[in-house]
């Protein structure tokens, strides 16, 4: 097995790299805001958490190249030690990229040594920390866009972080509902691939009878909203919603370029047309849950989408028996031993980093490869949940407060990286990340 | 029917003003935090809830005292208007206390006169209307209580609001398990009285075995988590509380007086001695998130809560049918159409405002009468949840996001105020409400 | 002497008081920001001042009716202790009103025993502090009046603090410049009576030729400043005033009250016409600044200023030889030891609390009593200044950074407080004294 | 004379981009507070200037390489239009440093052909505005060394500007008094070459006699006052020096290294020892003022240290007369065709960016080369300023309030720069200018 975990981490290590090759030099240190973290910094710290979390526990002979890294790298681990204040990462000339290109390097040789290492007596351990390392790096490669994206974009001079050519304007059908039965379910990840921490144990959760839109809400529904005063009737808004409204003067969502006759949003491909039929994204909780109310919807619970993701999940699966599966899609799969979705013709390995009109047909379309969809549920704990011991349990389980829940993917995320009980988080008022909406109603 | 309302009306009404009488009039104006209110503005509020309501919708010849009210009194119905400044109603000199009384007795003429109108063609509704109106100003007992404490507490004077005698530092027990079996289980409000709107509808959920304690923690338990360095180990706090326990300094509930060789804790009664058995109260949600981390136990969720009190209100009027009621308790029922707990020993018509040792004896004890109860569960709408229609759906549900639910009732909570299904909600850095710790866990 | 001190002593005290009576007592507590002080702390630090600086010093049989006072009215003395945080006054309710009048009692009795205690070895260094005492609560009476207009205002029932009949709106002639030949001059205080340690030493400072205008800018003047962009043109403000401008949002005076299409104030006495004649008061010294600029002038220097008043001044002691000096300032002068000084027919005992418009006739109009007089000095100490040793040392001396100097007196100040040296002082942002402005220029 | 202007243009811009030489380039863009400028900035805005204030006037065939750099890199002109937002000039990934070398170069071509053009009817105006850009470009190399200190000292890694020899810890002599007698003085610039605006017009002004200190307060002096309680003694500080001291908490000078044993003190050359000798630098005004305090003097004003300099001055230029001059020196004033001050052996040319201890002999030491000097004196206008008209004239007089003058020159001025008449201004809180301290006091 470890012969693939050393070529997954590989993979995963060069693509976080080359993800970089388009900036220059001058944007690998920026951070717009203190939720952002600069390129840099994400390459930093991927690799801190193999230094951390492999190398230092695992191979005796380990020598960390800067003892500086330990605090610098550290995100949010207490049980590591202290950390470099959040908001100032992008004031850390030092160590240069050239410093941390060899900072990685450093530590994929020893990795791959440590993964060569068959008479290990941790061998398991050390595969199963490796892939969560993987998937971990996985995370912040998606990060690295949406944070790329926010500090690009403050720059009046408007930098286009890598140029494609423009997507047809298709058209997209109407939405139409898709009825599920609920009942007492099962609810988290069950199966022998990986998964986080939060999304065990598999439990018991009874969801009454709902519906679910079958595709994303588009910019041209979102623009209706808009035009019969969405953003100036509270009566829309959770309280906490209307609140930042005010505080944050939002009349539309992040990318839109205000006073804009062309109507157009800020994307990694620079200033380009709002597409009628391209889901509307980067909308906080909030946005998502008034449109929503607006809409004479609501937003879906979290276990609402992930019954209906399984339910689409198990018709691929069966159709995927009758039928030779893609070879591309087999090849990832054999590499990380895990399967592609269903619905998840877009993301990030498209190259195109936006998402695109729904395809026409029946089912659900848009589950993964578009936007994340907001779900009215509050992060928590399933019952039991135990987070792992030591400071890797810092991973998941500390932030189940006041973050909400969003289901699927986006343009950005990796297609082995997503999964029906994927339980992604942010804040209600986060907006930065590729978030759209998919509406929920009650059965009439 | 009418004639009780009206009795439950001036009762009430009556209670608040009662409420106040051991006021300084300076005291009537004070706000020392954005998040409590004054006397005098609880008094007026009250007043516009059933001015605006009430008044102005179903007596065509009622005429206001004066304009203003309408803004300065409303607190957060965007259907209604502009609010003055919430942190600002301190400020408020005018109307004077005189003014506010006479403000009172005009809308009570006026409720008096409604509510004796047997030919209204809304009788029902306003009838309806008043029974909600007289619990809104309920809950604004108990903040008077919560908020002229805060106000009170930041003066070197250390003012007391009403002397009684100190309490028996009395011993209690050890505390105790409660199994639960769980199951498919139906949740929320059921019954003919009244409820408010975010308790239903009653909906069927699964809830997993699970143990409760039988009493909240004590202060000499908590105090134990203090001297085991609690506030100083991040490893027990969520990430959102261990940030707010830096940025406030937090290191004892909120009204333990610091550098104290005497441990006395500020009261309404002024400083006492912490009693060892007195629950301790005045933790934030998070504080009660982290002790229960560190007891090797969790907080309850919502429906684990509701499960377990309506076990023992089930048993209590099993009991109740084999013997005579108490004739106070009768009486109170009678006037309020309801009937009070178990477990209530406590609440504010004791006279005695902070919670009380816990007696012995077998069975879940505490629920209702001394501290509300952190639970893990985010306040959210209940499935099929609908908000009434009109500024009054504004009551509740447009604060379902980042807050929490407490569960109980507390020493200034009054007994035909609470019930299993009462769902009281405030954000997880709260302090300044009497809210305790109830520990649960999982069957070993 | 003593007996003209303790007369001295008890009018101011008495004063303080009877300028309270108009208010209700739920006024006594207002604080609307941080700058300004209640008028039961205005009260009561006046008491404490003498019982500091007094009665703990000079009367060792003097007992303080309650330790907590030492702290709760400290102002800023840091030699004497601890301070009550200042922006927290409003919320002391207690004390009481009630037991704040019971506290100047208390010191008004000990201070009236110590005063005549003719056989007391520091019978003058009493007699001086004394004057020192009533000077400083003269002062805090200023404050009180201009404390508790801002606090009243931010009502929106705009409460009046004492009703009077209006002023004719009276035309007022045109600015006419006076010409001072300037030169080697002496500046700051001389003579026998009272003043701050800040008014000297007497020294020598050159002062160019200049001229003064001879009355404040009226309303009418300013409304032009405002017509013609002047909150819209940065190059007409100082880099820190138009900062504050785009962050305060200033688009015209204090009190003007916007959206105003009949162009009132705010006032002392409720909502009035802004008549045309009458001074513009109210503006921070960046608005005087900006506007002097826009009028092609400058600020006066204070030693141009007080050239000007020591000018006026010398010119009606001379009047005043040849002529019977009028009865009333003479009875004033004798209870003051010291004489009331031209051009001060205004000031706080008129009972009309608002500028008025200049008289006609010539020579300096305005110098005392209607608005305080922004000048461009940054105010500093005096070549050989020396501030008193001990804790009294603290009154003036440390406050001598980033202020400005405001010369003459306005409407609440007390006609025998004032005089050509006496030196106020304000940051430049600040707006909620009578402040107003008299322009200065080079001769042509 | 254009030959002369143009040398020395080239040489300005040369040194501008030589000082830059050792940065890495993740170091360009770094801004580690609002109050410093990335490098990169610095850079651009410097050409910004030329660009705006000479070609786009002068040269009417001149071309912007990008119309965005208007608003980037203007500074505070609000005459020329907007400006992109200070706070965040470190988020300007673009253009790249790259970017900026190249709109250098584009503007000294055209400057140099703007500069050569010997028939351009505005050859005057044009060779002054260039020296005036020549003398801006110098503040702005002295901010790059300042600003980019700031922003290397935030990095745990502590990285050095440039490595240098360690410098002697020489002994320094005690400190001597010189007295002066003052008198009716004239101030400011007076001569043909270059000066500020705010350095006129030349004016009388009247100075008592006075005594100042031969040499600035060192280390081991400024220990001493940190030994004695410095910053834990209110009585030694201005009131709003002392709530900057607990606001900051303020502990010892800017760049001291805290928990230091070995009390080291960072450096543009990296972490060093504090020599005792070396003269204190990075403290503000208010530090300065409470050291004076503490040892029984006072700051200067700016017109006794005007006054001492230019008598050192003069007696320099008698000397001089009597022998030859230095050849390097004699060179520089060729180049800029003015002269070096007395006492300013040290400053940027010498390549050591930090103050050294004075030199042992008689007379006023450290007038320029080491550390600027806290006046008493607030930054207003002379009697008679006017600031030049359009946009130029926001280059000094708008920020005429709130500042303090500090006088002579440091360690990263440039010898050509400085003079007895230069006024330099910054908050009394500023740090992080190689500010240092000469005390002053009144003849005994």
């Amino acid at each position: 097995m470890s012969e693939s975990v050393l070529q997954l981490y590989q993979q995963t290590r060069d693509q976080s790299v080359s993800f970089c090759a388009p900036l220059e030099r001058e944007d690998y240190s920026l951070q717009a805001e203190a939720f952002v973290s600069p390129p840099k910094w994400h390459l930093a710290h991927t690799t801190w958490f193999f230094e951390t979390f492999l190398l230092k526990i695992f191979d005796r002979n380990y020598v960390t190249p800067n003892d500086c890294y330990e605090v610098l790298f550290n995100s949010y681990y207490n049980g590591i030690g202290e950390q470099f204040p959040r908001p100032k990462r992008g004031l850390l000339s030092r160590p240069t990229v050239a410093q941390v290109l060899d900072y990685r390097l450093h530590v994929d040789r020893a990795m791959a040594a440590l993964l060569a290492d068959k008479s290990h007596p941790e061998r398991d351990a050390i595969a199963a920390r490796t892939i969560l390392g993987v998937e971990h790096e996985r995370q912040h490669q998606e990060l690295f866009f949406t944070d790329i994206k926010y500090s690009l974009a403050i720059n009046p001079m408007a930098p286009t972080y890598i140029d494609v050519p423009n997507i047809d304007d298709t058209q997209t059908a109407p939405p139409a509902w898709q009825h599920y039965a609920g009942g007492l379910q099962e609810m988290g990840f069950s199966g022998s691939n990986f998964c986080f921490d939060n999304e065990l144990p598999r439990h018991k959760s009874y969801v009454a009878a709902f519906e679910l839109c079958d595709r994303l809400v588009t910019n041209a529904e979102y623009q209706q909203f808009i035009d019969d005063g969405g953003y100036q009737r509270p009566e829309l808004w959770l309280a906490d919603g209307w609140a930042t409204v005010q505080t944050e003067a939002w009349r539309a969502p992040l990318y839109w370029l205000s006073d804009d006759e062309n109507a157009t949003e800020y994307t990694l491909h620079g200033p380009r047309p709002r597409h009628a039929a391209t889901p509307v994204t980067h909308v906080s909780g909030y946005e998502a849950d008034a449109y929503a109310r607006w809409a004479n919807a609501r937003l879906p619970t979290e276990f609402e989408w992930e019954l209906a993701a399984a339910d689409a999940a198990a018709a691929d699966a069966a159709a995927a028996d009758a039928a030779a599966a893609d070879a591309a899609a087999a090849d990832a799969a054999a590499a990380d031993g895990k399967e592609a979705f269903s619905g998840n013709s877009g993301g990030v390995d498209t190259g195109y980093y936006h998402p695109r009109p729904a395809a026409t047909g029946t089912g659900l379309k848009q589950l993964y490869g578009d936007c994340w969809q907001w779900t009215q549920s509050a992060y928590g704990p399933y019952p039991g949940y135990k987070p792992s011991p030591g400071a890797i349990g810092e991973y998941n389980g500390k932030f189940m407060s006041n973050q909400w829940v969003l289901r699927g993917g986006s343009c950005v995320s990796k297609a082995q990286q997503v999964r029906p009980s994927y339980r992604n988080f942010f804040y209600p008022q986060d907006r930065w990340q590729f978030s759209g909406i998919r509406l929920a109603r009650d059965p009439g």
